[in-house]
């Protein structure tokens, strides 16, 4: 157990802030429920960021930027979407010494003034589709702040799509879910359940609601990324029109879709430990960590060694080397620890002598993930211990969900499943039975997922007892 | 001249708005004073910060990100900062449906909320020094928005660096403001003049500002880059204090620097022509677009020849092939002129049957400009005329520059010099003879330029006759 960093198992929320605070992650900021992203954590939104942006732009997105502040008139225009987010507004009133004629929404996102631009930039078929998308900071005044998880302020992307037709919008809304689920699994290591959100947990203003779950490692879930059909809704809202190859007025289908900051408190909360951090491969700002070890008469030995070993690594990997005289081998070994970097080279006086180098797994404590390599082999060694090392926590992630995911079939079992993690029940679609459950259990319809078994017949809700119509997933959540 | 852009010489500021929507690089947002970077546009800001990015990084910084919204008190605690910034402020009143204890400010720059983080970070000369840079957006209140140049909300990186020693911070302001330089001149492809500003035009609260000063088309100046030393001003504001090896308790020394948005709008002005955008290779999206030509008959042919080019240019450079079957080849031309696309590969039926393609310079226009270059060596002549583009930019605009810098040695010759341009005068440093001359011409003072020769002897102010200290560069400035 690292210093200062309350046991996982003791009190998982404690530990949590522990391991952000004390790996430098972010920091909170004198404005309740805004945090400052420190630079570790930022490197690890930088590597998110380019990671994703490669996919978005393979798939014919581009990125541009829209203005923060929303005449509050604006969000007027779509009816649920004003309803869902005026709780959460932050408002401008004075601007330049002056009071505002109207008051400025700062975006809790950006559905209503890019609507206002489409109407602009859009005129005929030769528009569409219409792919955009936007890294930028967003405001939700927020009550029960967590970093990461929760903040007033946040960063993400938001894509903003047009289309002709129905068909394309929801291919679109679809294909997205796809990229973040791949996204998810491969880049973050974390399994996900792609599925589609109940009426009352759909984002307000869309047709259909699509999400990607994971589950945390306290059990609870966490809604990861989102990607909404939102139908002419917002288009009729906004007059986003266009005039199609018969030279008739139509108006435009619409998506959206968005991840966060929040996949970063994703990753400390799916494969983090007792020691702090453990960062997937793919994503680790600093992949290896080199730690020199040597008495001082040792060091010269030691040192040239060390940048034998830079030179091996060299481009394949992003590596630093910890060479600084003021701290022990052990207190190095604990700290690296602690910022979850996957793999660890030492080099000591044994190593030199025999050509070699031991490497230490971080996900793999003790002795059983410590083994030596020979120099010559150095680069490709290391190579393959990452690509295993990000196997290994997808397998195990994988694993922890599936041990804790229940088919729970009577009431019982369903109040203990959600005690224990997921639960995956044939459901009667009812809204009112869905807000009955969470008041009862705190478990709240995650989405239903989008592979569906066939239900076994006669299948009944688990909660009311009415004929069920599809396999719903339910869960305490983030 | 193009469709839809008045003269550039008729009317410089409506040719620059004409340019910037035809060419699609922004909008005005519903907000007086706020814009919505376009896709085009959005891509040229892309390319600026990954070319500055890596300078960074190169440099030991770091990137993170800090909160937007800082308490209106912060911004008080250094004297000059909030004199400097308060007229400018948007102040956020109400949050989640109720009215704040104390009122928010949306950040004009950082400098008050990263001075309160620096205090908790910083504790020992271990943690110095502390070199971090956020690209992010901020606000000041417009009252005379221009696209790009002045907008109420912009985009911008800033740096933000604390150190042990004074000679460290000044080195930093010096080693940026270089680097700005560099980028200047060789990704953009504009000289600039590196300086320190007068008293009177340097950052509130700063005990140096430096600065990198760009000729415009229309011959008026812009800044398009500053970087500051804060000395202890910040340190002693926001007490951000370290130990020294001997264990004494020393404030920082800190610095601050960025561009914006604005070098968007430099880009434009410096290159662009009566026919639209001119943009450096370095920086532009599209470095190359590629033109069928062809009737109906010879379509197959043609086409299978612009396949041939696709492979020829591979990953060499940034191309994009416009094969529109909607759209005429002279309206193509002329729609990627307005783009600024550096260069144009026209394949014709005569070009496929030459084994040829033909080549054409934005920057050079009509057949002076024109050539045709043997498909076998595509690739090389392509990269080697898009060298070629990038430098001869850079000359026509330091050309540009010294055809309108003047050394005016008399007031009537001074008034004349800055209608025409730029005027480099031997000048007292007084501030009130600063602030005469400006009303009396509405030239500024840009900077007092960092190569300085050595006065005339017995040199006076050309202003107010009084004995002259330094040379400074006077000028219209944007």
């Amino acid at each position: 157990m690292a210093e200062g960093i309350t046991r996982r198992s003791e009190d998982f929320a404690q530990w949590y802030n522990d391991v952000v605070r004390r790996a430098e992650l972010a920091d909170y900021a004198p404005v309740r429920g805004c945090m400052a992203i420190r630079p570790y954590g930022y490197a690890l939104w930088e590597n998110i960021q380019r990671s994703l942006d490669r996919r978005f732009k393979e798939t014919g997105h581009r990125n541009a930027y829209f203005p923060m502040f929303i005449p509050y008139s604006f969000i007027q225009k779509e009816a649920e979407h004003v309803e869902g987010f005026s709780p959460q507004l932050a408002v401008v009133t004075h601007g330049g010494g002056k009071k505002l004629e109207e008051p400025l929404v700062v975006r809790p996102t950006s559905e209503a003034i890019i609507g206002h631009f489409y109407s602009k930039w859009i005129n005929s078929y030769r528009d569409l589709p219409l792919l955009i998308n936007q890294w930028c900071n967003v405001v939700r005044w927020e009550m029960r702040p967590r970093l990461f998880l929760r903040t007033t302020e946040f960063l993400w992307q938001e894509g903003h799509t047009a289309h002709a037709t129905a068909e394309e919008a929801e291919e679109e809304a679809r294909r997205i879910l796809d990229i973040y689920a791949e996204f998810a699994e491969r880049e973050m290591a974390i399994p996900v359940i792609k599925g589609r959100k109940s009426e009352s947990e759909k984002f307000p203003g869309a047709l259909v609601s699509y999400t990607i779950e994971g589950m945390m490692g306290d059990r609870r879930a966490l809604q990861m990324g989102t990607s909404h059909n939102l139908g002419q809704n917002f288009a009729k809202a906004f007059d986003i029109k266009y005039l199609d190859r018969e030279n008739r007025l139509q108006y435009c289908w619409t998506t959206s879709w968005g991840v966060s900051t929040r996949l970063i408190g994703a990753l400390i909360m799916v494969h983090g430990d007792d020691n702090g951090l453990i960062l997937p491969p793919r994503l680790a700002p600093i992949q290896v960590i080199v730690v020199p070890i040597y008495k001082e008469e040792e060091r010269t030995k030691v040192m040239e060694a060390v940048e034998r070993v830079k030179g091996l690594l060299g481009d394949r990997v992003r590596w630093e080397v910890d060479d600084r005289d003021e701290y022990t081998a052990g207190w190095k070994f604990n700290e690296w620890e602690l910022r979850g970097v996957p793999l660890r080279i030492e080099v000591g006086p044994r190593d030199v002598e025999a050509e070699q180098a031991t490497l230490a797994r971080r996900d793999v404590p003790g002795k059983e993930g410590k083994w030596a390599v020979p120099l010559e082999g150095l680069g490709e060694a290391v190579e393959q211990a990452l690509g295993e090392i990000q196997e290994a926590l997808f397998k195990r992630a994988l694993a922890f969900r599936e041990e804790h995911t229940h088919r729970p079939t009577t009431w019982e079992e369903f109040v203990e499943a959600v005690e224990d993690g997921f639960a995956l029940i044939p459901w009667c679609g009812d809204a009112a039975c869905e807000e009955r459950i969470q008041e009862e259990t705190k478990a709240t319809n995650r989405c239903i997922p989008l592979e569906q078994e066939a239900l076994p017949s006669g299948a009944r809700c688990v909660h009311c007892g009415k004929p069920a119509v599809e396999w719903a997933l339910f869960a305490r959540a983030y």
